[in-house]
């Protein structure tokens, strides 16, 4: 595959421009040391994990492979800091910062010698991480699943403004599912792609069964952003989904939809299978996963259909 | 460009498989007759004409082109059927159907000898317009302007999924503004596109100069998709947006947001330049555009714009 490497594959010493996005709950060390086996970059989920547990995760994935793993740190969590020291103490290089400031962290990983992503979701916040020094952003699309942006800007129409915009890589994120979506990131100026939804459902990732099984059912309106006067966030329709939507449609003040979320939610849904009450926080693409494989069996597909799109547009078509 | 010729170009005589959407009060026939003639497939917009009216639209483009022309007919309209029948003596020969049941007027239409197309939102939906036995299917994603589908589904993840479950052609429309969208949508699986904002800022489109300049003021996040409770359509931010927003989001009587819409906003808005109280429909892709050139440089960027995507595509990057 020499025409997917590029400076996304030379910034972080990967075979493939594919990145495993960071997900509560279902990307622990196991996924991530997969995704890094395979050839991509997998990433340690930090979000739902105290020090410890984070810890134990990253040595998991460094256990698995001696390729590059990095980690994935919401910064609105109040371990945030302990996590970033935790990951530094441990050898993690590789940086993917997210909901919250760029500033924050990012000169001093840099100062350590590590390469930083800021997630981000419009131009206008890219050009902050820019900015802000780091070295590529993912730019996420409103068809991506949980955390969401509030101007609900869609893949195909956020990643060329982006690419536009700024001087350095892009990363495409948001409704990407098999190789001819990452053609079409590619196409439309990103330098390479991170997966959520496609991850989430290989046997290496920490999801439940029942949600595995879940993406797999799935059918393309199976999704919605939803919680849009909390914060917004991608869900799988399911009953706490639909008691939530009919809270916000009869206009109930955001603190009592607060009140019924509640605590544990996430973890409730996505790892322990509790498909009713449960928070299923996943993108829209998940209409299009019909499978759950293997990690290996996975990359090789994605690398496949990638090819295959590349051919297909260089030849008359059909 | 040996390469933009597929079965939507065989299927409807054209150079480009690039379509220029049917727009109410946008799309005359001057922009679809400037359309075809520099190589794609200019479409006249019914939905906002008077049987007669039409009627002068079409010539209009017949004066400009002997190249197929097109008619956009939303079936919600009450002279639809009226629309229908003017185009057919006047020798139109292709048909995109939207905003209604294509079982309505395709069989109808095919015995004619005509082409049929209809637009569509979701897979579900294009195998119903497959069955009523169209030659090709618009799939619209969440991102383009106007009348939208409940589901949201976005471009990047709708096109894979239609044309996965279709054997017709599949016409990609929603966030498409330059070549190397058009680029991704191929790699998606489509055989053509559909552009409406990018010809709506065109010298040709009959869009109002001030509505043309809203287009290209506009960034990433300055469309919506507003009056869910009604019809979902994407319209741009103004003071008419802020007014209806500010009602759903205190969960007003949908029947008191129509009444606040009246009638005539969009023809205020987009014909007649009221960019206060005008409701102004375009897509999520304005934030892209920058200029307002004339529909042959215009078409002459796109299929640039192209070539360098899959050139792109073809090296290793960067």
């Amino acid at each position: 595959m020499p025409n997917l490497k590029n400076n996304i594959t030379d910034l972080f010493g990967i075979q493939y421009p594919i990145i495993q996005g960071g997900m509560v709950w279902v990307s622990g060390g196991k996924l991530a040391g997969a995704v890094s086996k395979a050839g991509g970059l997998g990433l340690v989920g930090a979000g739902s994990m105290k020090p410890d547990l984070l810890a134990e995760h990253i040595k998991k994935a460094q256990q698995i492979t001696d390729k590059p793993v990095g980690v994935n740190v919401p910064l609105l969590y109040k371990y945030c800091e302990e996590q970033i020291n935790t990951a530094l103490d441990l050898g993690i290089k590789i940086f993917f910062t997210s909901a919250g400031s760029p500033k924050k962290y990012t000169s001093f990983l840099k100062d350590k010698g590590c390469k930083v992503v800021h997630v981000t979701s419009s131009p206008e916040l890219a050009l902050k991480c820019e900015a802000a020094g780091v070295d590529a952003v993912v730019a996420e699309g409103f068809e991506a699943g949980g955390h969401n942006g509030r101007d609900e800007i869609t893949t195909m129409t956020l990643i060329p403004q982006v690419v536009d915009a700024l001087s350095i890589p892009v990363i495409a994120a948001g409704g990407i599912g098999d190789g001819r979506a990452i053609a079409a990131a590619i196409a439309l100026g990103a330098s390479g792609v991170q997966l959520g939804s496609r991850f989430a459902a290989t046997q290496e990732s920490s999801a439940h069964d029942n949600f595995k099984q879940a993406i797999v059912n799935a059918t393309s309106g199976s999704t919605m952003l939803s919680m849009k006067k909390l914060v917004p966030v991608r869900l799988l329709k399911n009953k706490f989904w639909e008691e939530i939507t009919v809270m916000e449609e009869n206009c109930t003040d955001p603190a009592k939809i607060q009140e019924h979320l509640g605590k544990g939610r996430a973890k409730a849904g996505m790892l322990e299978g509790d498909m009713n009450e449960g928070e299923l926080e996943i993108g829209q693409i998940s209409g299009l996963i019909k499978n759950i494989p293997t990690v290996e069996e996975c990359m090789k597909d994605l690398v496949a259909g990638y090819n295959q799109a590349i051919e297909r547009l260089n030849r008359k078509l059909f």
